[in-house]
C-alpha cells in the first residue's frame, strides 16, 4: 500500500531554437489525414521530465532525486523486470519523497528532431552489447545465457528489461547537465543518487549546483565529473558514495571504472572531502550486477542506501 | 491524498530486428570514457511503456487505459501546465484504475534510431502549429497570444505546456496500432480514452481486440478506423463516446475532423452500435481547446466523463 500526499510530473529548462527559409513538406499524420506543414519557426528543445512522489509520512527532510544511465529512462527506478517494486517503491516506502528524472533526449523529455542542432545520429545498444556492458555473463556466453555465478539479475525476466532500452545520442552531455542542473534548481535541497552514464552527468550537474547537494550516491558510475573543477568548498559540501557490483575483475571496461572511482574520491578527500568507495560483495552483496537496482536483492540494497542517507546526508 | 494499493510500470511488445555487415565505430559515452561499438546484432524496438495506479478503493471495475496524442506523451495526463491534478489524478480520486501508456516512438516506449527500420525523419511541431492546431486562438494571432474568446487553457503556462511536446514520425502507425494491441492484451478488459492522434490508433487498435474494450472515449480525435473494419459484432460491443471542444467552426481541420467523426458515429449505429457525438459546449464546457485535459475547467470534464462511463459502461 502506498499512502502519497502528492505525485504529479513536471517539465524544466530547455531552449528555444529557430528554424528559416525551409520549404513546405506535406506531413501524413494518420493514414486518412495530412497537411501542409510549415518546418520554419520556433521550437522548444532539451527540457527535462520530473516525476513525482511525496510519501503521507516522510521520514526524511530532503527528496530523492534519482537520475538513470544511458540507454534507459526513469522507468529503470519503478516495477523491476520481474515484477517487484522497484528502488522507487523502496525509497517511497522508507520516508523519502523521490523525484525521476527522464534526462534530454531519453523518455518523456523527449529529444530534438532539428536538423544541425545535435551532432551525429543517435545510437542504439545491440542487445550482446548490452550483455557485456551490464556485466551478466562472459562475452562469450551471451548465446548460451550462462550468468556469471551467483548473478542477482533476473535474467529469466530478461526481454522485460530489454523492452526498457532506447536510443541515446553522443553528442548531447551539456545540455544533459544544463537539464539535470534545471531540475536541482527547481527541487532544491536533495540527495541526488545517479547511476551509470548518470554518475558522470549527475557528478558535474552536482558540482555546478552544489549548494542544493546534501549527498550524492553514484551507482556504478561509468564516468566523473573533471577533478579540476573540484575545489574545497565542493569536496566538503556533501558526502559521496560511490558503489561498484560484482564481477568488475571480469571486465577491463569495469576496472578502469573502479580505477577512476577510486582516483575521483581520493581527490575528494585530499581536498577534505567525504567520498567512499563501497565494493557492493564487501557488504554482503555479492551476485549485484550493473544493473543492481533490478537485482534480485535490489530492496535490500536500497534499503541499506537509505541507513547510509538517514547516517551521513544530515545537515 | 492519494491511497493505491499498488503504482508501478511495464513494457510489452516489440520486436526482434538485426544489423548485419556494419564495420565498427568509435563511440564516446562521456568526456572521458569511449568504447570501439559493434553495430551489428540484435534490437528490441515498438515496445510500449504502460504506467499503472490503482486506489485502494476502487469505485469501478474495469481499468481506464490513457492514450495521448501526436506529439505527446503519456506526460500530458498528470499535473496540468499550470499545476493542477491531472485526468490521472482526477480518475485515481473517482475511484478508477488507471493505465497510461507512451506510445511506441514517444516517451519511455523509445524509438527505433536503427537505420532503414522506419520511413522518413521524426518530425517536431513548431509553437504556431501548436497553437493552430490545438485552437488556443486564430493563426494570426498567435505572435500576440489574444486567444479564442472564453479560451479555458491556461495560456499564461504556455511554456510548461511545450515542454511536453515530443517529436514523431508519420510513418509508424502500423507498428503504433500493435504496441496499443499488446498493452490492450496484456491489461485486459478496460474502458480506453484516447487523445486526438489516439482516436485513430487507440480506435484501430480497439477493433482489433475488441473483445476487452467495455468503453471507448475518443477526445479531439483527428482520425478514425476506417468504416469498412467496422461489423457488427464490433459495433456492438461497447459504447462510443466521441467528444469535440469549442471553436470547431474556427479552424476548417476541426471543421473535417468533426464531419469525419459523426460519419463514423452514424456508420456505427447504423450497425446497431452506441455513438455518441458530443460537443463540449452543448453540455456545459464553452472555451473547451484542443487540449481539454489541461483545461481550467479539466476535472469539471472528467467528472462528466467519469458519470458517463459509470452510467454506459456497464457490461
Amino acid at each position: 500500500m502506498y499512502y502519497l500526499s502528492d505525485f504529479g510530473s513536471f517539465h524544466v529548462g530547455g531552449r528555444i531554437v529557430e528554424v528559416r527559409n525551409q520549404p513546405n513538406r506535406k506531413v501524413w499524420f494518420t493514414e486518412t489525414s495530412y497537411h501542409d506543414q510549415d518546418p520554419n519557426g520556433e521550437f522548444l528543445i532539451e527540457q527535462v521530465y520530473v516525476q513525482y512522489f511525496i510519501p503521507q509520512k516522510r521520514q526524511y527532510k530532503w527528496p530523492l532525486v534519482l537520475l538513470h544511465g544511458g540507454g534507459l529512462t526513469g522507468a529503470c527506478w519503478e516495477t523491476t523486470p520481474d515484477g517487484r517494486p522497484g528502488w522507487l517503491h523502496n525509497f517511497l516506502s522508507a520516508g523519502f519523497a523521490v523525484y525521476v528524472l527522464d534526462n534530454v533526449e531519453r523518455g518523456r523529455s523527449g529529444f530534438c528532431a532539428i536538423e544541425n542542432v545535435w551532432d551525429g545520429q543517435p545510437i542504439q545498444r545491440t542487445l550482446k552489447e548490452a550483455w557485456d556492458i551490464f556485466r551478466f555473463g562472459k562475452p562469450e556466453n551471451y548465446q548460451s545465457g550462462k550468468p556469471f555465478k551467483g548473478l542477482e539479475f533476473p535474467l529469466e525476466y530478461m526481454e522485460a528489461f530489454q523492452r526498457q532500452f532506447v536510443p541515446r545520442w553522443t553528442s548531447t552531455s551539456g545540455a544533459q547537465v544544463r537539464g539535470i542542473g534545471e531540475a536541482l534548481k527547481k527541487i532544491g535541497s536533495c540527495v541526488l543518487i545517479c547511476h551509470s552514464q548518470g554518475g558522470f552527468l549527475g557528478g558535474k550537474a552536482a558540482v555546478e549546483n552544489i549548494d542544493v547537494i546534501k549527498g550524492l550516491i553514484c551507482v556504478e558510475a561509468s564516468g566523473w565529473p573533471r577533478l579540476t573543477d573540484i575545489n574545497k568548498d565542493i569536496a566538503k559540501k556533501a558526502p559521496w558514495l560511490v558503489l561498484l557490483g560484482d564481477y568488475i575483475d571480469e571486465s577491463p571496461r569495469w576496472q578502469s571504472a573502479r580505477t577512476e572511482a577510486a582516483e575521483f574520491c581520493e581527490h575528494m578527500n585530499s581536498l577534505g572531502g567525504n567520498a567512499s568507495l563501497i565494493s557492493l560483495p564487501d557488504v554482503g552483496f555479492e551476485g549485484a550486477s550493473h544493473m543492481l537496482m533490478m537485482d534480485r536483492h535490489s530492496d535490500k540494497i536500497a534499503g541499506w542506501i537509505s541507513k547510509w542517507i538517514f547516517q551521513s546526508c544530515v545537515e
